[in-house]
């Protein structure tokens, strides 16, 4: 397609179907030596497609006015979005064109941590733990190495 | 959800939307020798889902007002749309919603083969030939035993 097709706006429906299909609201802690706390929380939302797809991504990301499109892995592309301010206006797309798919809890699980991270409570212990129990009950294939580091967490009943 | 969410029409963008990440529409040639021609053309429109979400596969049947939900494999069910009737609902649907990967070229694929069915040339060995190049250039996985097993096909030049 040309130049000015990769211009046109998707329909926000159209993107909630898409991406209640091929979204993904992911969060991962990584371990960061150089913070107080030692670990990084990470909240990204992501669409994956294959490179035969690429324009469609850019469209997204024109369309919710944020996020940069990268590869993901070979042939395959993804328009991300990670960083509060973004973040936060993907959390107001969503709200307004709602996911409906089981996604969607997913989707309030990863808005519930924007939420603590808003309040800094990632910058502690107990947030962390938070977090990390929150984590734990997404649909996520990986488990952070937070989780499986953390003792306090398998103490701490949930 | 409840029967009463069950019953609430989805977004027809959303359904495009949906459909771009995880619709399949797949024509199958199966040998049938009752047939006069030896060969049976299956078209079919599915989307399968994790049994997860199989909520909003009776919510896709019911906004486009056909196809079945039924099992596709193991924990994953399908809505399913065959029969020609019904095919040209789905065909008048994403006319009017179009999509916007590149599934939108399977679809005018597909569109082409109900055309030739809508003519009655797929019982002529001529119209099969032509249907099997069409499924050739399709995005299929599996080649149909038609194209497999079909010397007219590999002697025609394309």
């Amino acid at each position: 397609m040309s130049a000015d097709n990769q211009q046109e706006r998707l329909n926000a429906q159209w993107i909630t179907g898409f991406v209640d299909g091929e979204g993904c609201f992911h969060v991962a802690i990584n371990r960061m030596p150089t913070m107080t706390i030692g670990w990084q929380v990470l909240p990204e939302f992501r669409v994956v497609q294959h490179k035969r797809d690429i324009e469609v991504l850019y469209r997204i990301q024109q369309t919710l006015k944020c996020g940069k499109v990268t590869r993901n892995h070979g042939d395959r592309f993804e328009v991300r979005v990670r960083g509060m301010k973004d973040l936060r206006q993907i959390i107001r797309f969503f709200k307004k064109y709602p996911l409906q798919t089981t996604k969607k809890a997913n989707f309030e699980k990863f808005c519930q941590i924007i939420s603590i991270m808003d309040n800094s409570e990632h910058l502690t212990k107990k947030g962390l733990d938070k977090i990390g129990r929150i984590i734990s009950s997404m649909n996520e294939r990986v488990k952070p190495a937070y989780l499986v580091s953390s003792e306090t967490l398998r103490r701490t009943p949930r």
